[in-house]
């Protein structure tokens, strides 16, 4: 079946009727239908399908061992995320794998299609979580007790998917295998847009990480309340937003963005009592950390002079990585000179090329819009990005 | 019973484990559940027992007809408030009427006690719904048609509720038998505790509304979509909560709140796509309009400076209200002098008092804070409050 045919397949799973686009969160029913799909194809493969002390799938063409030429992504999605976000490099995967196979290709090292849990970190806050707990990039602990917005933990909802929290943590063993990771990957720009090509070849993640800034004051009655007498945090919380903009505007190539915020209690007739709100901060080499406490330094002001407590908490942070120089270069190689790219937007592919030889391909994306219903893929791009993932494993695994 | 006696009895409805205090909205399940208490006790106490075509429910003593004297509150909470908003007034009720019972009082006009569905407009957004609809000051349809936050219709739920939306709207046969109106409601400020006294008269309530800002920019990639690509709703959102602060304090006793905000899809690593907004602004006299109109040309234009449109709804609106001045003066003398204190909450009583003679009891609250768990009243004040309704509700239907 085509990359294509396989996303089809799935194009119904877990639509959001609210947000548009797509709601699939690690664990929860539609990405819980979307691993039962997945293993159901592999199996269809001929593959060999486990899942790992971490909850990521691991599908195997011939015996797992050393050396493996590993490639995959994930099937979760941000709230009201693209179809193609995570499921592409999924679907490519097992595309290639299919087409491998009938051309008769015989592996001289075992290939592993893998999908990766709570890549987006959109229901438990942390991005890349499956992959950081396999390289142990994360404290067991801190994962087995982030919760999501109902106060499920994620130790909760892996055990009710069937993974036992007490195993998770570091794989060396697992790790170990892996030999080269390849990461397809829809684009999330619109760099192959303006270079007029379907696919590309990944240099470069930028810096990236999460805060999330708690502001609490005194809740109360919106009618009965003087604003003399407010402890009122959401005005704190206005003032970071506004201070996120100016003061990453400032840093070159600088992002930062406030895409969640909620009010507690959150009623209209109330004045709230806390407000949380998450920083996104992605600076080039060494500068997100700094911008993040010249951002943390405003809103400890904004919320002194409204009567209000501010607690900042860093969720993630992860540094600039080059992608593997050999395997970028291979790949340009056997690809025919596609063009390399440069991003922001992070991967396990990022995460994994701290311990093993990893790399992407990005297939080009005709809004440049992602994290969004309009996020897009052409059939014939998605057809060549798959063609070029297949050409890479014949290359890695012969 | 005491009306603490009756308190106590719900003390375990609707307990809101993540936000503290209690969350209990029209027609959900813990309303539904108070709902059945109040007509269990009801009942209990002799009452006649009816659920008017608005999803209020009424208790008579005596047979329904015209010069009834009718008291009562609400159920519903706004998210994570406190114990006493609304079921104060309705368990001070309930005790009222059972001690007059157990005193041998002969009512020569109905007595009625009311419970309104949706006071706090905390799941469907326009406040007093349940009295608006009976008095005809909110269109039926827009009624039917309102959503919350998971997309139900206030009809829909109205249905499964047992009340029949067809049926919704203005209730002049019902509201021709209400000869006075007087509701008990803990006080929602620091009136009665500067005054050292626990009961008080309600003199006026606020003119006060609600409105929605709608934001909506594109949503996008927090990562790969530089900052001057960018056209994030979040921006202008918080411009306007700044703008709310600002513009408000200018104006004379004004308040103006904005407790609810609402990104969407609301991911961290996601740039918003929309922000709704929702403005609590009231202002003594005339003003609220004008200072609506001025927040709404600040967030009009920041809108515009980040590429983003803005749409502003007005929700719900109602004037001055001054409370009717000769069940003032007579409540005043039966309840030996107790002060008469104005109001910035909006309730029942204030939209009844457009139609029929109206009046509220107020009970100290030694916090001075309310839409909060930490809303409260002493139990001598409780039936302080409750003695005095009862002293009232004799005057009235001798």
């Amino acid at each position: 079946m085509t990359a294509s045919g396989f996303l089809e397949e799935i194009a119904d799973v877990g639509r959001d009727p609210q947000r548009g686009g797509y709601s699939r969160h690690a664990f929860d029913a539609p990405e819980y239908d979307l691993r039962e799909w997945f293993v159901d194809r592999a199996l269809g493969l001929g593959l060999d399908v486990e899942t790992d002390r971490n909850g990521n799938i691991w599908a195997w063409w011939g015996p797992p061992g050393r050396n493996a030429v590993v490639t995959g992504s994930h099937l979760d999605s941000v709230p009201g995320g693209g179809a193609f976000d995570g499921p592409l490099g999924v679907a490519s995967a097992l595309a290639a794998v299919e087409a491998l196979q009938e051309k008769g290709f015989r592996a001289r090292r075992p290939i592993a299609v893998v999908v990766f849990a709570e890549e987006e970190g959109g229901r438990f806050g942390v991005p890349c979580l499956g992959s950081r707990l396999l390289t142990g990039t994360i404290d067991p602990d801190k994962a087995r007790g982030l919760r999501d917005a109902d106060g499920v933990t994620f130790a909760e909802a892996a055990k009710k998917a069937g993974v036992d929290p007490a195993r998770m943590g570091p794989d060396e063993e697992r790790l170990d295998k892996i030999g080269r990771f390849l990461e397809l990957h829809v684009e999330q720009g619109r760099g192959l847009i303006d270079l007029g090509a379907p696919v590309a070849v990944g240099s470069t993640v930028i810096a990236h990480g999460r805060w999330r800034f708690s502001f609490s004051g005194q809740g109360n009655h919106a009618g009965a309340t003087l604003l003399g007498d407010r402890a009122d945090p959401m005005l704190p919380a206005a003032a970071t937003v506004t201070a996120v903009r100016r003061l990453a505007a400032g840093v070159p190539d600088a992002r930062a963005t406030v895409g969640r915020l909620v009010p507690t209690p959150g009623g209209t007739n109330v004045i709230a009592s806390t407000v949380d709100l998450w920083l996104d901060a992605r600076v080039p080499g060494e500068g997100t950390p700094g911008l993040v406490a010249e951002i943390s330094q405003a809103a400890s002001a904004a919320a002194r002079e409204e009567g209000c407590q501010l607690q900042v908490t860093r969720e993630s942070y992860s540094g600039d990585v080059v992608f593997d120089d050999a395997l970028r270069h291979a790949l340009g190689g056997w690809l025919g000179g596609v063009p390399e790219l440069p991003t922001g937007a992070g991967h396990d592919a990022a995460i994994l090329a701290g311990f093993v030889p990893a790399g992407m391909l990005y297939v080009r994306n005709p809004t440049g819009i992602s994290h969004s219903p309009e996020e897009f893929a052409e059939a014939a791009d998605v057809e060549a990005g798959a063609q070029a993932l297949a050409t890479a494993l014949e290359q890695l695994a012969r």
